[in-house]
């Protein structure tokens, strides 16, 4: 891969479920940008003097900090390095990828994705439940829990699909989710999961 | 792996995107039951004396069908054979993964399940387009584009929707999916990408 190139790769939800063009990314990068949600035992597959930078929860969670991050990125390819940017699951679920996609198009700094496993499939799937079964759910829509209190997400809409509902990250927020959903006219019944740490 | 073991592995969009846990499993199986979508340089990992199936578009199209898939997989893994099914994206996501797990469940076969890449959200991202964004979008849905004529997708609600639709295999129904959606109130200046052959 050339220098002064950045590859936002999807890391999985562990390291059995990273992808082989994501582990070659990994082996040959000369930076690796990482976040909170890894598998750590991912990074044991950097070069040895492959310079690791955590830019974790504290550093991303507002939006002044990806700012930071994206300068992070930025400054590292332009000191002419390969620099991977390594996020949990896949970086263009609820991972601000395309942000960081935005920012890298200004700079003119070219970029690839590689896809990753994302929790919003795999951690239902991990548990035996399909998020599509034939008869059952022909479609699934997925949300990020944390939103649960804004108005931006339409609970009237989301309340009459057919499909499951995969709320990601809605553990905090797992009783004003029901409540928004059964007002909007949810079966009360409907079957539900609620997965943690899987 | 044990023998008279099922996986099923989700073999993801092409071989890079293969998960380390799925090619490790190939690499061990003894029978390997395959569908079409799957990039078949895969099939090269595989033992030379794994014994591979092909049980691709003809066979699978029809419910009947889906049940001698289940019996091939059944049968082969009774035959004390360690058996890998696998199938194009993640087998979880319209990949009626769910059926045959709940054949082997019935038939007390012990299997498991790896993750896989699934187009829906990888086709998209390969082309730049993140299916969420700050500020512009903050859920998606994946749909069969296959079932655009049919009743049971709700319309209604996916048009109401404030995130990223996805319709998967939704090219030859694609007129009748923009009209129902217009139909059914979202606004006819939503911005769309049509991607075929990723």
């Amino acid at each position: 891969m050339d220098k002064n190139t950045v590859t936002l790769v999807g890391a999985g939800c562990s390291k059995e479920l990273l992808t082989l063009r994501g582990l070659e990314e990994i082996k040959k990068a000369d930076v690796i940008v990482y976040d909170d949600l890894i598998d750590r035992d991912i990074l044991l597959e950097a070069k040895k003097d492959c310079e690791l930078i955590y830019v974790g929860k504290r550093l991303g969670k507002h939006s002044e900090n990806q700012d930071q991050i994206n300068k992070i990125i930025i400054n590292k390819a332009r000191e002419n390095k390969y620099v991977v940017r390594l996020k949990g699951g896949d970086s263009f679920v609820f991972g601000r990828g395309g942000e960081e996609v935005q920012a890298l198009l200004k700079e003119n700094i070219p970029f690839e994705v590689v896809p990753g496993v994302s929790s919003c499939i795999a951690a239902a799937e991990k548990t035996g439940i399909p998020v599509t079964h034939r008869g059952v759910s022909q479609s699934f829509t997925v949300v990020t829990g944390h939103t649960a209190s804004e108005k931006d997400e339409n609970y009237q809409a989301l309340a009459k699909l057919d499909g499951t509902l995969v709320f990601l990250m809605g553990l905090s927020n797992i009783g004003q989710i029901a409540k928004k959903l059964i007002e909007n006219g949810k079966d009360k019944n409907t079957p539900c999961s609620v997965l943690s740490r899987v």
